[in-house]
């Protein structure tokens, strides 16, 4: 039921992002299609939830005092993500974009690279580090199309 | 192509929101189930979306003068819906969660309020009207569990 | 030289509020007077650095086991002030100011109340318990102007 | 009677920022005193204030259809210096806290060259505009120590 139903809910989640693009200008375009941009702004959606619950976690956790670097950086990734986000889904301002794509790769890369250590032990740190990786890639496939 | 790409991609993204929760301690639960606070996120994430594509979109209109009252709904309901899926996300405070989703509804609700009103004419306002009204009935289901 | 120089740059910062609500349309006015939602706004943008630093500091404290429920709270904190502090701004939407101002005295008395049992041996959770304490109030002032 | 109130009020706020710098452990430190990182987060946060305000106010005048690039350039700018706010806050991780300060400098000035048009018509953009200079001159401020 669970297989059923996921794809279901989650077409309609991921259509509504390009769909929504579609009816708005955005001065990225041709340059990035509106399939790149669409996807980035859901790997983003899903890092910022990805961090937001894994720091929370990682705070309650019985072994808090090796996760202390890691969750300063999942805080971090956090905000720059949704800051990014905003950026990108109002669709001008490449130059802005750019240098805060910038920044949204490294904050996604060093929120993943703590993370990762953590993965074995840690199932919410696993799921967060694939969440911000596959942003940071996102993120890369939009500042090619930005820069190419 | 589109058709079989899109619920792929969305059950990764739908199912990461589900996964992810069941892998955090949420004090929320068993009160709450998890597919309902993962339907709050997904529908809260979707609509901090459409509110900031939309309210840029109307921003740029040709009609922006009847549309002032529904661009700054918008921004209100981007920032609200934004701070109640961080409360939600974080599993604990059931009582502050319950207040932020109150005035989450509330956002939502009157941001709904103006946007239908120019739905027949911008396509982005219908599509984010659609959005919040998903997204305050969603807020409603949780609460309705936290107060069950 | 530091007694001379603060009041100096710090009026300016407090100045510029008041007077940047002077020239914007606020439909709080008169129920509440521009002092009123000025200190308002100020309070909560030195609770929201003050939670902000604070958790990231506790984070990193060696007794940081005890301190995971006020981290968390700080966190919820944060983020509910931020929302609160921008439909404050936005000056419209008293209905919305007041559910959000609600949400926002219940986070900060939460964050208050872990923070000052710390307070004897983390200065920063002094300072941030003072910090909430104050924007609580301030807040209660405003709701008190819009429902007088 | 508000001459001798504004430096008073300020001055608590001003010092707080100081103050609590002081209580919690940042690596960018020496290499930035802490009299500069306050001044930075003093001057973001009126700085978010400002352009959160005016946007606000723009979207509400009569002649809104001139200022539609700069009412778009203010709202990005205002979720950029929040997000880069924060990361300067938590006190660790320089290299993200330098790409985030570059885009912060690019938000800020994007936003003061739309506004600085408006300045003689709208005492907001006037505003506005000096509060963008002023934040991103302070960001330099800490960019120049990061690198110096």
């Amino acid at each position: 039921m669970r297989a059923v139903a996921v794809p279901d809910v989650g077409g309609i989640v991921m259509s509504q992002t390009r769909e929504l693009l579609d009816t708005v200008a955005v001065s990225f375009r041709p340059q990035v299609s509106t399939e790149r941009l669409a996807a980035a702004i859901d790997a983003m959606g899903a890092c910022e939830e990805a961090v937001t619950a894994c720091a929370a976690a990682m705070v309650g956790e019985d072994d808090v005092r090796v996760l202390q670097n890691a969750i300063v950086r999942d805080l971090n990734c956090a905000d720059v993500v949704a800051a990014t986000r905003r950026v990108l889904s109002r669709g001008s301002d490449a130059a802005l974009l750019s240098a805060q794509l910038e920044a949204c790769v490294l904050a996604c890369e060093h929120s993943a690279e703590l993370c990762a250590r953590h993965a074995h032990h840690h199932e919410h740190c696993r799921m967060c580090s694939q969440a911000t990786l596959r942003c940071a890639e996102a993120c890369r496939q939009v500042l090619h199309g930005l820069h190419g």
